[in-house]
């Protein structure tokens, strides 16, 4: 079996140029340069070929690449010519704002579940979504196929929560809450971290107020 | 003057080692060395020497890092030796979230005005902060000394309160709305794209099913 080793930051990378050729293709441009792509983005044209090397041959020499193309090419290898469904715990203010993120729905992600053990919270709506209690999950998983689960609730309960989802046959979780969970091999987990971006911010601020002496 | 430059990904690993050595050291480790370190976060440990030789010599052969030390170390390049006021505008749900996240005190950042322009939400209470008018931003601004700005707004208005910020001093700006913004050279700019990391995960599910045929 011929396995594909991609790093990390390339398919963060390829995200980040599917979305420029998207937007690229809104605004009716049909080709572009890996130099554009590059400079759109804010990393090297080399980087650009380098990346988009390890899923094939692209572009014509002198020409460059056709945007739809390239753009329906990178969506199928990040896996979004398909929809989906997400099941999300937590409708805290985090959960509300992600049920209704603008930046999901484009994508081709849907909340199709909101869980929660906050009695005062279940029954509630979110967008078009009940708040559910966590015993439904294996329904409403079983009902959309889910495969991901997002965690936004306190980090304390993360780890429970995490625990429960795949106990509940979810592949894969993306954890909003600041703490690291341990979770059984095979379980794809991924942390977005808020403030990370934000160290990126003072390091270059601190670099730029240390020139300045 | 001597120039120093540090590629975007070392500075998001130094910043993701830099909170695992904050882990470490909670938990009472005194030393580590770059192999556990690679293991903690999920880097290979060439990585992590090669990351930390950019910014001088750490550790000693054998023994491995101090965790206090390099602990410190890692938060005073990433310029978190200081408490850094944060700029929010956006009092929706998102604006919410972010001044209750518990991840910004641990790292030294802190929201110190939220702004919005709906009457509505001017004057409600978030946290331990009072939602003002846009028009009260200079004076925040001066009042902390405050050099960030976080735009938690719809994407039709995320411009516009990102010219408002670059007016009134900010130097750097944490995007979450889904949209890219023109800033004039000099201002520092990320974004923060929520589905990203999603993107991650279907790449990775779907080569796993691709893996199963």
């Amino acid at each position: 079996m011929k396995t594909l080793r991609v790093p990390e930051a390339t398919v963060t990378r390829l995200s980040i140029y599917s979305r420029y050729l998207e937007r690229l293709d809104r605004n009716g441009v049909t080709t572009v340069s890996s130099g554009e792509i590059a400079e759109g983005v804010g990393v090297s044209p080399a980087q650009v070929r380098k990346d988009l090397a390890y899923f094939g041959e692209f572009g014509t020499r002198g020409v460059g690449y056709n945007v739809k193309d390239l753009m329906r090419y990178t969506k199928k290898i990040l896996g979004l010519d398909q929809e989906w469904p997400l099941i999300l715990v937590g409708a805290g203010n985090l959960g509300y704002a992600l049920c209704t993120y603008k930046g999901f729905n484009s994508r081709g992600f849907k909340i199709v579940g909101v869980f929660d053990n906050d009695l005062t919270k279940i029954g509630k709506k979110i967008a078009e979504l009940e708040v559910l209690p966590m015993e439904k999950m294996p329904e409403i998983i079983q009902e959309h196929k889910a495969r991901i689960g997002i965690i936004a609730v306190p980090p304390r309960a993360a780890q429970d929560v995490a625990d429960f989802m795949v106990k509940n046959g979810l592949e894969a979780i993306l954890n909003f809450a600041p703490v690291a969970l341990n979770l059984p091999e095979g379980i794809e987990i991924r942390n977005v971290d808020l403030s990370v971006k934000l160290e990126i911010l003072t390091f270059n601020l601190g670099f730029k107020s240390a020139q300045r002496l």
